[in-house]
């Protein structure tokens, strides 16, 4: 199974030497070996090491953030990264991580355990957002990077570079969070608990034994067409779909699709459900829910306290209804209470959670002035 | 089946002369015979038989709206109906009507057909929001009522009552429409859609035709689960539940329920899916889909305008996500435009749509106005 989801043109950074006699130690317990991290990279190194941006991303996508020229096909953030493109990989030296946990060629649920000869599956440990931010700190030291120049994270990947500054305090400089929270709300938990619920509950995901032929499918085309629902906002379809009908097939029978915005939601989870493990799902879902910002210092302000970076910069989005916008606000009055050198930006975008992979002029103006100053 | 979900103490009405001739027609094709309706009533009928109250309830509840002599279980709306009550008893002739398509006693896909001797099933014609309020409307008939005081419903008893005052402008004096809308928006749909394909992706499904001892009632609770979060708020839970944990029990597996607010949606679940029929609840979904305002006249607007009621009082609540609040103004400025007497009560409630059975204090006083009036 695990060479299915493999991207090309990846690169693979293997466990350093100084976690090699122990392992890669859970940040809730368990050891993983033999742990590989998948990445791409943008740009150069400079002399000085100085201008790296090490970037993580949300839940499904993988480390393809851009095209290049080993891989020409666009990536998830293809506006955002480039030549003289927001995050400019003339100036800057980009660092896309695919994260621990993830099945696009790092180890995870879905990877042979070199050990028993076995896919992982469930015995694979729990995984939390913090062991994401280690493994992305792996890859930087593998690189010869002490500092990242900027760290940047939308939606799990903003909860990601969180835990990077709070475990790294010294080994970057900027940090930029993008519809993220410093723990997730309870409306957000019940979304994501249905969702591994909905997996959990295909007789075919068999408590995590599937094999490649016989996947949980449809869990997964379940669980997706939730996610599809909490990434978007109810504004943004009623002007997209409202209430317009598909042409009825031959032999429509009743329950059938109708609506536009339900083929929407068909084809869109159709296409997700072959690219993505379900068991890795499962376990990157439950480290959202589970990371709290509160774990590192007793309550979220004291948290953040701990972060030493020179700037910060969060954006939120208004219509966002899996990260509401207070929760951005939260982090802003967190960096505000703690003296911090912090920009707070809310967005008028109309996209939901997903704005940031869509709404290019609202977010390439951010983040040009961000790197600009 | 049929008999599982009787509710103590409803009378029945029976198919009156005058559909017997030729059935009852459902309002998008097909018929169906020997239809009878549910119903509960408190108080007594006025010497001129004016004092009638008709309520259409939502997608779930029985006709069992208040306690009684006959049931003394506390009803779905119990702080509402009853002596002194904002809906008082002493003064009103009140009828709760069991939708048309549910199961508790009131003819559904739950029933049995005595012309074939089997259970409808998926064999039930396709249900209407008009159906229901015709259905109601046979009752009032039935009781020898020919103009009700009032019609009220919240939720999809808000559309039913809509589709009553459009179907017979002249059989009622007043209307009042809480937490509904003239017809369903994407979002809205797409969490009904959801819900629907959960019931019928559970293998015991079996396309409905599932017998009493093997129903889908795996389908049931998931369905249930998304129903519950979309009734309620993502502030009242963030206050009520935040983060709190439960305590882990033996044997605590991994993706096992932790956190509160997953105990909350699975007890509430589990206790709904043995009162519902799985059938039931696709029909009337899908009845709520399917519902617009705009098929009775062109537009939204040209529907309104042929509402001949005294009073309209319409209630929306801003925290509510199913039924956004928008879709309540959109209601007033119909009235507005087409120059009816009409009053919006916007309410500050924080538990989302389900705010009309739990938020006493504020719907008690709007609704106590209404009828000082």
């Amino acid at each position: 199974m695990s060479n299915d989801f493999q991207v090309k043109g990846i690169k693979i950074a293997k466990l350093p030497s100084d976690y090699g006699s122990t392992g890669f130690k859970m940040f809730k317990g368990g050891v993983l070996n033999n742990v590989e991290i998948a990445y791409e990279t943008w740009g150069e190194l400079s002399i000085n090491n100085d201008n790296a941006i090490l970037i993580f991303t949300g839940l499904s996508p993988s480390s393809h953030a851009a095209s290049s020229n080993i891989n020409k096909e666009a990536g998830w953030w293809e506006y955002m990264i480039g030549p003289n493109k927001p995050i400019d990989t003339n100036k800057y030296f980009v660092i896309c991580i695919n994260s621990l946990g993830s099945c696009f060629g790092s180890t995870s649920p879905a990877t042979l355990d070199k050990e028993t000869g076995n896919i992982y599956g469930t015995k694979f440990p729990e995984l939390s957002i913090e062991d994401i931010a280690k493994a992305g700190h792996m890859v930087l030291i593998s690189l010869g990077i002490d500092k990242a120049h900027t760290v940047i994270g939308p939606s799990m990947g903003g909860m990601t570079a969180l835990a990077y500054a709070l475990l790294y305090p010294k080994d970057l400089s900027n940090l930029i969070i993008i519809s993220a929270a410093a723990r997730a709300l309870p409306f957000t938990i019940s979304i994501r608990s249905l969702q591994r619920e909905l997996i959990r509950s295909d007789p075919k995901w068999e408590k995590g034994n599937y094999t490649k032929d016989s996947a949980p499918l449809n869990g997964m085309k379940l669980a997706r067409k939730l996610g599809l629902m909490s990434y978007r906002a109810a504004n943004e379809w009623r002007e997209r779909f409202n209430r317009a009908r598909i042409k009825k097939k031959e032999g429509q029978k009743m329950f059938d699709i109708e609506f536009e915005v339900e083929s929407y939601l068909d084809h869109n989870s159709e296409k997700f459900i072959s690219m993505f493990d379900p068991n890795c799902y499962l376990y990157l879902s439950r480290a959202m829910d589970l990371f709290d910002v509160a774990e590192h210092g007793g309550t979220v302000n004291a948290g953040l306290a701990k972060i030493h970076t020179k700037r910060n910069l969060i954006i939120g989005v208004k219509s966002d209804i899996l990260f509401p916008i207070d929760q951005q606000k939260e982090l802003a009055d967190g960096f505000e209470k703690a003296k911090k050198n912090y920009s707070f930006k809310k967005l008028d975008s109309i996209q939901g959670h997903d704005s940031f992979l869509v709404d290019e002029e609202r977010f390439s103006e951010v983040i040009s002035d961000f790197f600009k100053d």
